[in-house]
């Protein structure tokens, strides 16, 4: 997605230890129509699919997965991040935060997800694939049928897109880097 | 908004301690047809306090407020919830999260916040006010101008509703509760 691409090149920072930030339209600040934009790029790269359902992890995802859930005309679920102990009526997974620097477990709510369900998983980025990797591990534990994953940002040098890929997933990133190295965006 | 009370009478749930739970449309699942018929309401309500930024708290307060954003054409940022330290570049409050039954600090970067900026605060519920007191906090210190608060659901008998009225803020509530005593859902 060419748009994207100019964002990330014009508003976006990188910080060390390969982080790249994009607080002005994506992370802290959102740019509504932009974001419209984006969501209308997904939902026509997986209309074919037939989800039902959006999955996506609180709290970067919920934009992206709102305005993707509105043009698709499907609701949205956002996994909750939780500490301690987990209510008996949630799936979960737990995940290594990389910006916490800690285990934290993502829920979901048994009652939002079910094995009738074909879910698409939309997220900000693709890094370590951590988020990712816990979600589609609820939609197996829910028996739901997971059809795709939507990334706004993959950073396709870290070990998320190799293990997406390996599962045989259906992944549509929209942008994909393939360097941050000596501060430089690289795309592949 | 007649269509939010039917929504909270056909899905809401009263929980101890007047918890309402709205989880199937506004906190955990997202309804996004209906949330944009909400960012309408709130843009049609603020139009002619002209903000030019809304200002909200991750992670329920952001579906609203995008749509909010995205019909009125501006942009968005959200506070950030934080424990520990906190960058000098960050505005921040303290708040007491119910949820949590701890102190945490609302932040958000001095980079989406200026004097130029004229901010209308969006949040889905208004209960003892601790998230909204904490967002005017923020913008104050920024030294930015509040044109408005809007919430979707506002617990009319907790200690917020006065504090907002106190300041003389202009606030729209889109549906009020009188009260939750014995499980019952009571409008103003």
């Amino acid at each position: 997605m060419e748009k994207l691409k100019e964002k990330i090149l014009t508003e976006g920072r990188v910080l060390p230890n390969n982080v790249l930030k994009v607080d002005s339209f994506l992370n802290h600040q959102l740019d509504p129509p932009f974001l419209m934009e984006i969501g209308q790029e997904f939902a026509k790269r997986f209309y074919a699919k037939n989800p039902n359902k959006i999955l996506t992890v609180e709290a970067s995802g919920i934009a992206l997965a709102l305005m993707t859930g509105y043009i698709m005309k499907i609701p949205v679920v956002f996994a909750k991040k939780r500490r301690g102990t987990i209510p008996d009526n949630f799936y979960h997974a737990k995940i290594f935060s990389y910006t916490r620097q800690e285990n934290i477990f993502i829920t979901v709510d048994r009652k939002y997800l079910t094995p009738n369900d074909r879910i698409l998983i939309i997220d900000d980025f693709l890094a370590t694939g951590e988020a990712t990797r816990g979600l589609i591990e609820i939609v197996n534990t829910a028996g739901a049928t997971l059809v795709g994953v939507g990334i706004a940002i993959e950073k396709s040098f870290q070990a998320g897109a190799s293990f997406l890929s390996s599962l045989g997933v259906p992944t549509e990133s929209l942008v994909k880097i393939k360097s941050l190295d000596r501060g430089k965006i690289e795309f592949l």
